[in-house]
């Protein structure tokens, strides 16, 4: 039996969606990094009742070690720690010099930000925060709380319950205390590497994928093999332990055999990474123009660190004035074919090229809708084109989803366009 | 006792974070309107005793209905329906008419995408997901896959499981008939109106807000209340029978007094709302000009149905270059003070408002990171400028996190500088 862990993440605003999780996935690679497997992750309002009965479950599957994030905030509504106190059998107790800390950090915060306090409210506050179930291990702040390792009390059995903030940058903040905790090394004693592998096609569907891995049949044994088609990506990944490693190989070769046309990474590279280190490696920059993405592609482009060395920047030409003074479409060309044509996408390629004085341009323009659809150009319909000095590649295609699916799927194809455009 | 659901979010692709779960929360949302509370989201994988031990936990909650998301796809992974279906005590069939639907589906989607497809693959794909369990009712495909609903067999008790696909267009084209059908009609008849207010502040400390709750005491008797703090915004959402409307309305009220001052929705409307309508009432247009932000505030913006009515267009100027030569902010101007300062920003703002030819203009440069910062202007130092033709006005603000963070809640910044400067 592998070494297991479960994740409970609190929040009402999370269980009715007001904010989507990132602690529960983030916590699980984290695991699976250590080796660790994870069963269940399980999302529970801010009432006890529920959060109690989450942690029964997880008990009751037999897991090694139970992760839960949020719920320590200073509102009423934050009561993970008493939960899990009392769950394990133990009292909170006041850590002074805990609360001292938490104070500190308070004044410290508002007073870079400008607010008055009230000093009742405040203190308040932070003796909530300052309570610790006695005999856990508290983990220092990263913003406010604390964390908490607690085991269960003396004469009970179970796995200990790491509690860890919500907001992110605070849960993994305090990830390096966790790992080197005594506790939780204990209770992660007989893990073993766990590998995680991953292969992407572009252009391919699943079922062609799910026929090659029915008839590779028991050459899969000791892999967990998960396929997952995502905005014309398809993700192949695989978990397994050292021992199948050979299985992998083989696994490995059959796919890059069977789809050598399709397959853009064995390596765990995203698209993201190629164009990146692509244009770096080249040294050459690029520039878009967006019409229906809105700047979505650039705003793609830029969030990798260090990109200011190849994106010198875009335009978003919402407009038909912004494309032509901009971005330098003739107005001829819009009045004759439309915003939306394959003329018009490569005249933004092309422009924006030149009117920032970059290697590559891109240029994007199509009816992401609701409206605005025509039984010729329908609401999906975007034209691409790529352009670098010596060539124009142009893609028209008419995509499936709503207006934020047309827009994020605009902007994948761009970026694999990109892709051939510099590694082919 | 109130009606309440259970969701199953099958997929180790959401389980191990490689895809972020859209399905949970909407699907809580709907089940919010119909008047059903939600207990728990459990995300599994693909693995069969997993989703067995999370419907038997669901089951055991009490609750009245289940709905199950995912693992419905060709693949060998994809075994939500066979699992529910031994769950349920009832035995897979073939629905020949299905499957016959399903053919027609596969065969019209990989013409329109130009694929050749290996017919058995094919054939073989389509099998697997025509079965469906004896006696549940199947509802029609969006993509490929079916939905089902699943009552208990015949001598077993248990709420229905409603198995529906992974995509969240397919999951939600199919809600209106999972709403209609007469199975989860009759396990949620108790059903009562289940209401959510939402008030949203700017710029006030949560520990301020636990206070005003914590006076406020039983007048919150019936409201559940949860507060959410996120990139700077206070989220107050109240969840209440129509029995606890006076309570609601007096708490409202309290809440009104006493932060009328950083107040800026009570009636549920997003910052994104109030600048759209605004722009529109007044029919004004902007133009943005992003260093940082990478092109983030101009895709916010365009985001919205209909937003080409207001928004020309963005200039992304990550290069001096461009900041110069489309944007028109002075060489000399960024040699004296640099591109990060408080000039800059002003002259990017009044720059692309006079280029793209727009009554409102933003300027935001700043230094996301993880590179780049000094003593003097650390990373997350943000300038911002929104002008039109009668002010502009300046901020400076040091964000904390990482690089994704800085530049996220620098355009929720931006967001409220346009509020503040269209409505004030």
């Amino acid at each position: 039996m592998s070494t297991r862990a479960g994740v409970i993440v609190t929040g009402t605003e999370v269980l009715t969606g007001r904010v989507s999780d990132r602690n529960g996935p983030w916590l699980a690679e984290q695991l699976r990094r250590l080796g660790v497997d994870i069963a269940h992750v399980i999302v529970v309002g801010d009432r006890p009742d529920d959060l109690t009965r989450a942690l029964e479950f997880l008990v009751g599957t037999g897991i090694d070690l139970i992760v839960t994030s949020g719920g320590l905030g200073p509102t009423a509504d934050d009561l993970t720690a008493e939960v899990v106190a009392a769950f394990q059998g133990r009292s909170a107790q006041l850590d002074p010099a805990l609360e001292q800390q938490i104070g500190d950090i308070v004044a410290r915060l508002s007073a870079g930000r400008g607010w008055r306090l009230d000093e009742q409210a405040t203190a308040a506050a932070t003796r909530k925060q300052a309570l610790v179930p006695a005999g856990a291990t508290a983990i220092p702040p990263v913003g406010t709380a604390p964390g908490l390792i607690v085991p269960p009390a003396d004469g009970r059995t179970g796995p200990p319950v790491v509690v860890l903030p919500g907001p992110p940058r605070e849960l993994q903040g305090m990830w390096p205390a966790v790992v080197a905790d005594a506790t939780v090394g204990a209770a992660l004693a007989g893990r073993e590497e766990l590998r995680q592998q991953t292969i992407r096609l572009w252009g391919t569907p699943e079922s062609e994928l799910a026929a090659t891995l029915r008839q590779l049949g028991d050459r899969l044994d000791g892999l967990e093999v998960t396929t997952c088609l995502r905005d014309g990506e398809l993700e192949i990944v695989t978990r397994y332990r050292p021992a199948a490693q050979p299985a992998y190989t083989d696994f490995a070769a059959a796919i890059g055999d069977e789809y050598a046309r399709v397959l853009f990474s064995a390596d765990g590279r995203t698209v993201d990474d190629i164009v990146a280190e692509a244009l770096l490696a080249q040294g050459r920059t690029i520039a878009t123009a967006e019409s229906c993405t809105g700047g979505l592609l650039v705003a793609r482009l830029t969030d990798r660190p260090g990109s200011s060395a190849y994106v010198l920047g875009g335009v978003t030409s919402y407009s038909n004035e912004v494309k032509q003074d901009i971005v330098g479409v003739p107005a001829e060309l819009i009045a004759r074919v439309g915003a939306v044509s394959a003329e018009v996408a490569e005249a933004m390629a092309t422009g924006v090229r030149t009117a920032l004085g970059a290697d590559v341009g891109v240029g994007i323009t199509g009816i992401a809708g609701p409206d605005g659809g025509t039984p010729d150009k329908p609401v999906g319909l975007v034209h691409l084109c790529v352009a670098d000095a010596d060539s124009s590649v142009p893609t028209r295609i008419v995509l499936p989803g709503n207006r934020a699916d047309v827009r994020k799927r605009a902007v994948v194809v761009a970026m694999h366009m990109l892709r051939r455009l510099l590694t082919d």
